[in-house]
């Protein structure tokens, strides 16, 4: 599903969007990823999570980023690849279920070139991740930064 | 390594700060990593980049914030657990390395009674995730719900 990594800078437009494919959440993937990285028991077990805050099994919201991340990987073609220089927020305003259905939707919401470095510009993108009930169960601002066409080589 | 999660909001003072045992990363965790979730060159493959953007291997920033997760869960024991409600920031400082020794120390910022929801109250901590050499890898500013000792059974 990857696209070949080919935009610059001076190819992006405010507004751009790039969309990722579906994928499907499942619990085994929920408890694994758990169980390495936030082991808590609303991730690990139905049972306990079911008498927990969130009422039922739900990925570390950890795990619903780390999945973002790939599916960004494979829908935006930034030359140089996906480089975060830091997140202004991220925030999982619905809970990711075993079964969900997870799309990426990444906006460009601002484009700045380098002031300091004349071989880069800074890309905000909005990224909203939603179930195939259209519930957000993850929305990132972040800050990427994307080679210009006319810089020096890397 | 983990504590008893006993601390209610009630128990928790401005300043207050949990300190996380050291965690080592290697080669292996960052490309299995990198593999599942972010799978880019330099987080991949030695070679590939030595010639990117960052000089060298390092671990998608994804990991470094799941890493930390892991060990916050270790080590802030809030009764009900780890539960962010949102993170307002961010950042990796500095890249982290194979053979890098990681350690996380979290401060409380501040402390706040919800009003819409007696039985919780919201807790921002920043989180500073550290090599061995002083570099900081992550920070993160993030918003936390805590029960309250008074509030309602959950």
């Amino acid at each position: 599903m990857s696209v070949p990594a080919t935009l610059h800078f001076e190819d992006l437009a405010l507004g751009q969007t790039f969309r990722s494919r579906p994928l499907t959440l499942t619990a085994e993937a929920i408890k694994r990823f758990a169980a390495e990285f936030d082991p808590q028991p609303f991730h690990l077990d139905e049972a306990a999570a079911a008498a927990s805050f969130f009422a039922g099994l739900c990925a570390s919201g950890w795990h619903t980023a780390a999945l973002t991340m790939r599916l960004l990987t494979e829908c935006v073609p930034f030359a140089g690849g996906m480089i975060g220089a830091g997140m202004d927020e991220l925030r999982w305003p619905s809970p990711a279920r075993p079964g969900d259905v997870l799309t990426c939707a990444a906006e460009i919401t601002e484009l700045r070139p380098s002031r300091s470095r004349p071989e880069i510009g800074l890309v905000k993108l909005l990224t909203t991740t939603t179930s195939q009930a259209g519930a957000p169960v993850l929305i990132l601002r972040s800050n990427n930064i994307v080679p210009r066409r006319t810089g020096a080589a890397r």
